[in-house]
């Protein structure tokens, strides 16, 4: 065990202490009502960096501050490590199910319970902790290292992609290094090698002017609940494919030995079975369960509204019903492209009886697909090897990180994701929580990736 | 003039100030958290008709309290009029729409805006205000009279069914006359001999244990939202027909003569656009709209959520979807066997990747027809020509009132759907609201059809 481990385990309870500060504040970014909360947290986590040793500040934007941080004490001649995360959060009420307040973090049965635990706050804390430990334990860095946390990963992250473009020097590096994933397994670690892209957009269709009386107008006015419902129920075939036409005519072929290589840690039935609770398996019949979300596109509903849903009974025609749609992509999909297939789809089956109008939310970046042959990768699977205790194995996710395209792209560099999660963590749902244990292991990893960059 | 309209007249603005107390009582019967509510309502009104001279009490029930009142002055050789009307009202809250606040009633534009303003509580208050005014400026009423309010019409009405069928001696009377309905022209007054029956269920999709995040789970299982909007989108025919097997088998055909009766005031479909705003009309094309609503039943969605509805965007597959249906029933259908036909056949088409829930709410009674050769009806004609100034045409109407078959059946009397309110009055939508001439018309009305069924 390095100094620095020894220290970030002497320094444990105080580290989880300072994470639940964090965790406390309620930062979700996709509501325009919680910004003061997201600028809070920037602060939170500026304060903490430089209170570490960093220089660390608040970069305003349109929307949510970016964090940037730098140690550049190790000198031109060692590499720069560039480590991203996210402050922000998806939305939690109690009300949807969570035992405890999901802004009021709690530790129980080896777990950190509360929004944001696991996605992100939790993970990226771990490098700013690694940092703490290596710069209090051995007085320095192996490595120059650059923090940059943004406030928009969970709503389309514009500000970060727009300074990424700006100041491409600012970031300058040569490697970068995220933890915002997980694995099924604490014994089998994962490095992620392809995400999803996104694009959501709202379709709202309108009916009569205002909620009318079901008795006195009924079966008369196209009801736009059904109206709604009539469009959604088409946005899919009966075999489970999505279908708007050409959807699919961009998609990335899944070679046959890609195929073989992901059967290898196959995600069973009995495993999907366990973390969705639902009755059976539902999608693309032509591929795994494990296929499907890694390596096929998707169109998903993901609310929906209309009329009177609390107690009782309400006898109207609803003025109005509308639904939250996002699209999954995968490589060599367009955004923007696949978010003009679908809203052309829906207004060429939209009825006349109705109107519709559809909103488009940001859009994220087509799927990066990351390069598994450098160096840097070496060093990400020695230290999973001697910090988590585990050699990694390769995956694709259904997930989407924008940025990684941005900072492929852009900064020209490697992007290791190096996620602390597991699978089962709740991230996005009700009591979202992150592993104690995994948290610790998080922090060696990132502390023997560091030495391991500065020795290659 | 009679001496009671002049009373009637030099006390108009503290009849309307004491509609106003009424209205501010927010009675929604649907939700039970109201119950408080409801309860002050019935006190509030009991009290209300002691102080002007009846015998008054509150009836507690299994659910809301019923108002009882009697004035049996007249002695036994003088007819008996049962005086039928509801004090609770509909869900309402500013955030749907309303102008003002749906619970603090305003007078602007020659109206009283709030919800219950002409659903029921003007409507029946009007009566309660006849019957003051005929107290006091005669000292007396030319007939015996009884009313019975009660607090369960917008959610099922059990409780005063049960009443009725309990106690048909304490209702004893001659002929019933309700207040609940609306005409389309001020000057052409409506007395509503037909009326559909209703029954409403919710039907909830459940798919996953909780929320899941899209990216991770997205494509593998059936999302419940897509799943409900499938039901529903099997729900009707192309054509606008239900599609449940058996719907209209027991519907009572509408005859030649009575499409030819109905065709002479008809529902224009420009009067149709002013009522709802909605783009064009919809439904059965064998059937003119006003056919639709008041003789053909219907199926509607009364509301439906799943997932995230709020701003921006929840990347997710929600854990479940729900919708409230209501039929419209009309003459011979009867309710129970119709929510049993569309729930068996929301079962059967249901996928096997979900699970589905169905909840019956409270049953109302199929659509009664009233008979319009009585000599009552013609007390009813002759009220609306001496009392509002213009002689009432009869037709059928789409919205329920279970208790209309109840009086008929059990208690073997003439029932008259006297309305005073107006087609555009909002109910059951934002911005309720009673015309003020209207309200002091209906007070003129019902002080004329009380002498008239004295004369008979």
């Amino acid at each position: 065990m390095t100094t620095a481990q020894q220290y970030a385990l002497k320094h444990a309870n105080r580290f989880r202490s300072e994470l639940h500060e964090l965790l406390r504040i309620p930062s979700v970014s996709t509501d325009k009502d919680y910004a003061a909360e997201c600028k809070k947290a920037a602060e939170w986590t500026a304060n903490q960096l430089a209170s570490i040793g960093l220089s660390a500040e608040v970069i305003p934007t349109g929307r949510h501050p970016l964090v940037y941080a730098e140690w550049m004490g190790a000198g031109p001649d060692e590499p720069t490590v560039l480590i991203y995360g996210h402050y922000d959060v998806q939305p939690a009420s109690k009300e949807d199910g969570w035992d405890t307040e999901p802004f009021e973090p709690v530790e129980r049965d080896g777990k950190i319970w509360g929004r944001g635990t696991t996605d992100d706050k939790g993970q990226f804390f771990a490098h700013v902790k690694a940092v703490e430990s290596l710069l209090q334990a051995e007085g320095r860095l192996p490595v120059n290292v650059k923090f940059i946390i943004e406030g928009e990963e969970e709503s389309g992250g514009e500000s970060i992609a727009k300074f990424v473009h700006d100041h491409p020097d600012r970031l300058a590096a040569d490697v970068c290094v995220i933890s915002d994933g997980s694995m099924a397994n604490k014994g089998i670690p994962v490095i992620v090698y392809a995400l999803r892209g996104i694009t959501a957009f709202e379709v709202t269709v309108y009916g009569p002017k205002q909620d009318l009386h079901s008795g006195m107008f009924g079966g008369t006015v196209h009801n736009p609940a059904q109206a709604l419902a009539e469009i959604i129920s088409k946005l899919h075939k009966e075999d489970g494919t999505v279908a708007v036409p050409g959807f699919y005519d961009d998609v990335r072929i899944l070679g046959d030995n890609e195929r073989t290589e992901l059967e290898k840690v196959p995600y069973t039935r009995q495993a999907w079975e366990a973390d969705t609770g639902a009755p059976e398996p539902w999608g693309e019949s032509d591929y795994t369960i494990q296929e499907r979300i890694g390596a096929r596109p998707t169109l998903e509903i993901n609310g929906m509204a209309s009329g009177y849903w609390g107690n009782g009974v309400k006898a109207i025609v609803p003025e109005k019903a509308w639904a939250k749609i996002s699209c999954r992509l995968v490589a060599d999909q367009d955004p923007a492209t696949i978010s003009k297939l679908c809203q052309d789809y829906i207004m060429a089956i939209a009825p006349t009886t109705v109107r519709v109008e559809i909103k488009q939310f940001a859009v994220g970046t087509s799927s990066p697909q990351v390069d598994i042959d450098t160096p840097m990768m070496q060093a990400a699977i020695r230290a999973y090897e001697k910090g988590w205790g585990a050699a990694p194995v390769f995956k694709r996710e259904g997930g989407s990180l924008p940025i990684v395209g941005d900072f492929q792209k852009v900064l020209q560099i490697p992007v290791i994701l190096m996620g602390f999660g597991l699978n089962t963590d709740g991230l996005h749902g009700p009591n979202e929580h992150m592993h104690i244990d995994m948290f610790h292991k998080g922090i060696d990893t990132s502390i023997v990736f560091l030495n391991e960059v500065a020795a290659l």
